[in-house]
């Protein structure tokens, strides 16, 4: 699992800082997560293939978070692009697009599914046999969500050697992955346990931006390996947070404490600060395992 | 006049080409033209106070010419902007801007004046006392002006220490300045032209672009100092100039020529070139006074 921060900055973009946009490379699938003006630029600077973008999350329709999408699938249709393109965000993206596809006559000539998000309740809204995303009903000025990306329990290890000896059949190999008892050639029954190990860890990932301090999310991000969750602000400018409905690194953390995550990136840092050390100091008087998202930024996990 | 070019390149942004914008400094106004996506970073890039921009030209609705306008709006807002902020565009795009304002619930606390462009004739769009704005109609893909941006006709430089010795009272001075023969203190008439000279000769500017070769702006550019003209192609691709609605740069040169333009800046560049050298050598078989746009370059008049 490997995450590129292509931006991670509140309101405009400047020259050196760009606006939310991620991208999370998972299961074999490449994730763009929001997609600020200027996306297109930063997934070149960081070699992102753009024809292995299938699927685009937009948290909530703040300029920040999408302006860069209607840009960004212009590009894809001059690029010649033939793959369905899939879009999850809230009502009313698909007529900011349709529109100006419409005023532009350039239609696209591949498949542009919008899933429209308008429930207040996490939902599956993607599913394969190795992932599923979920969305994460968060609280902010406008309809918004996150997103919980989970890897599916993988197959367990086979001891190819000892289901040999055993004198198992090679056609029930990929049942004792699958974790099933099996019978050998003698007829008698294989526990699986005896012959396999659990398979890598499934990971998990989840988005968190842009929402208030907001503990309804702590069940259904519970235990994630990589949580992402803004901080706007700092403690010192709480009543700002409240106002905007964002969050402090301080509660960021808590939010991350109180749900077990495993390592927790701050991000959507306010134009008033420079010094982003203050965000991880503050952070850290709660929960220990903290990074500061920066443009450019690889995780890898 | 100054003219700054923020981007010139066609189609998509990519790291180091900019789609179209520009910024005329002309008789204390600077006006944006076009916005395509990555203008506000342009414009910080070059140093262009965002507070002295209150008109906006917008040639046509191709991405690569307003999709920047939208976040350029939502920075004023968030920069507390109060000034009118006045557009001219196509009709279509008041509707763009209104539908994300009105999904992100953040309308603006400055107002923004649409002026709405329909017409298939060259219009007056903008004057004051120093400058008019007239649009060019083009022939592009979609509904397409160019601007004509004109200095007025400017004050006459008055030999102040001539009119004394001619016994002029100084409460004439202003006549004489705007053309006008005056009576001196002994009634004696006083012609304009003993003792005026013409002042600096008004400047003028001609954007155009996007648009296939079009004889009929001729007659509405004509002796222009500078025009911009788009060279998507070189001639050797004049079939796809012919189809995409673009023009080669051989036939910007010759509308330059027949117009008995001043300067002629080629740019709007297909991707499907490296060398731009190209462009100015196919260009000078028509007309000598030929310039590349590029990206940030100045052109000072």
């Amino acid at each position: 699992m490997k995450l590129t921060i292509l931006g991670c900055h509140s309101a405009t973009p400047r020259i050196d800082a760009n606006p939310t946009s991620q991208v999370l490379d998972i299961a074999n699938h490449i994730f763009l997560i929001d997609c600020a003006e200027g996306t297109q630029i930063q997934l070149r600077k960081n070699k992102v293939k753009f024809s292995r973008i299938k699927h685009i999350f937009i948290s909530h329709l703040h300029g920040d978070h999408f302006f860069g999408l209607v840009g960004l699938i212009s590009t894809f249709r001059l690029l010649t692009r033939e793959a369905d393109l899939h879009i999850y965000a809230p009502k009313g993206l698909k007529e900011v697009i349709t529109l100006q596809m419409k005023l532009a006559k350039s239609w696209t000539n591949y498949n542009v599914i919008f899933h429209e998000l308008t429930s207040d309740k996490s939902k599956l809204i993607f599913e394969d046999d190795k992932v599923e995303v979920h969305t994460i009903p968060l609280n902010h000025r406008v309809y918004t969500n996150g997103f919980l990306f989970k890897e599916k329990e993988k197959e367990r290890k086979l001891d190819v050697n000892k289901a040999i000896s055993l004198n198992i059949d090679k056609a029930y190999f990929r049942k004792l992955k699958q974790g099933f008892d099996v019978t050998n050639e003698e007829g008698v029954l294989i526990k699986n346990i005896d012959v396999t190990k659990p398979g890598p860890k499934p990971k998990s990932f989840a988005f968190c931006s842009d929402t208030v301090y907001c503990e309804l999310i702590i069940p259904i991000i519970k235990d994630v390996d990589i949580l992402y969750h803004e901080s706007t602000f700092l403690e010192s400018h709480k009543h700002l947070a409240e106002t905007t409905k964002h969050s402090t690194a301080k509660q960021a953390a808590t939010i991350a404490k109180k749900a077990n995550i495993g390592t927790l990136i701050l991000g959507h840092y306010s134009t008033r600060y420079d010094d982003y050390e203050l965000f991880i100091k503050e952070a850290k008087t709660v929960f220990d395992k903290v990074e500061l998202a920066k443009d450019g930024k690889v995780f890898q996990f």
